[in-house]
């Protein structure tokens, strides 16, 4: 399996690139507009050929690179069947994009958006805003929801392996990687705190409205395009 | 073997967490002054024991964290023979430092500075700022010399197997990790020329000379305390 964890220092977001290594079919995950360029360059490079881009979730503090990677290369876009009629390729919970010998199961995970989902691909699980590095994503925008986050993590994401490999969609801190076990007991917001406790903690963060949700998130829902 | 790739965004670098799955010893290369609480918090969460800190040159643009950390955990600090004498193991190419099973094996890989060494773990190789991802660390200061570090790069590290991983000490672009045969292809300084080339474009280089200078390296060959 090819696998390469990219990242853009501007909006902290990390993009993921997975491929068959026989095949050589591959796939971007929450590509950014600003790094099209360096990530076709890699797939380039690599000789890879790339079938599909996938989305975790309509972003609010950057654009995709998807729409336009997928003119580009004539990849598909894949997403959640709630982001939006740009998606070629709306998937539903247990849903599985085949790559090559490569098969990544989708796992519904909605509470920061209502349109999250996470990819399961042997044993990683990308998990884009729902959950973060000692952390998860906000959920007092975008029909985010923190009860309902709280089932996606706790409920979906916790039943995997502990040993999988938790790859975000962001880290602040310099993190690139946990597992489901170390989530499990170290994760800030959710480790130790009830359902009603979690919900209370995320109503309060009081954090500030996203710079570029008024241009992103309607980007997005086009795909960047 | 434990494994974690650690950003320091402030100065570009990354810090490695290695260590043997089963005895739980483990050690950090490069660490930073800014990040050491978050780092000795992740060993602590993991449950390893911190037998090494090593640095792989005496770097000019941040402060080692190699010397508080030795001095709060008792882990003893490696680095180069040539790289000052707060280095509790000073080690030359060809010497093994062993981590529970582990075996970091050390090449001396100079022109960048002339006490930058690589460690080989495994399928990986930490090469500091000998060998970045399509580049490499500057040859003006600090006895650089580029035409030296044509043949730690080309006669030494290219002498791994083609497979082998590369993690170098530092990316800009927001790449984490290439492989030896993708930098023999790839690299955009080393690729295609010869040594006379490349010391030519590196003595051409015209690079400002770097922010922290003057502060990093006496404190530095202090191993940062």
């Amino acid at each position: 399996m090819w696998f390469r964890q990219l990242f853009d220092r501007e909006s902290s977001t990390y993009t993921y690139l997975i491929g068959d290594d026989v095949t050589r079919d591959a796939a971007l995950i929450d590509p950014v507009r600003e790094q099209i360029d360096r990530d076709l360059q890699l797939v380039d490079q690599l000789g890879l050929t790339l079938r599909y881009v996938l989305d975790t979730h309509v972003h609010a503090d950057h654009v995709t690179a998807t729409g336009p990677i997928a003119d580009r290369t004539g990849a598909r876009i894949v997403g959640g069947h709630r982001a939006g009629t740009c998606v070629d390729l709306p998937v539903r919970h247990g849903d599985v994009v085949s790559l090559g010998r490569l098969r990544l199961r989708v796992l519904e995970t909605p509470g920061h958006t209502d349109d999250s989902v996470s990819y399961v691909a042997g044993d990683r699980v990308f998990t884009g805003d729902a959950l973060l590095i000692r952390g998860c994503g906000r959920t007092d925008f975008q029909n985010g929801d923190a009860a309902t986050l709280y089932h996606s993590i706790t409920g979906v994401l916790y039943d995997l392996p502990a040993s999988t490999l938790v790859y975000p969609a962001h880290d602040y801190k310099g993190h690139a990687v946990s597992t489901i076990g170390e989530e499990k007991r170290f994760n800030a917001r959710v480790a130790g705190r009830s359902r009603d406790e979690f919900v209370a903690l995320m109503d309060g963060l009081g954090l500030p409205r996203p710079k570029l949700i008024d241009v992103a998130v309607p980007a997005n829902r086009a795909c960047g395009r």
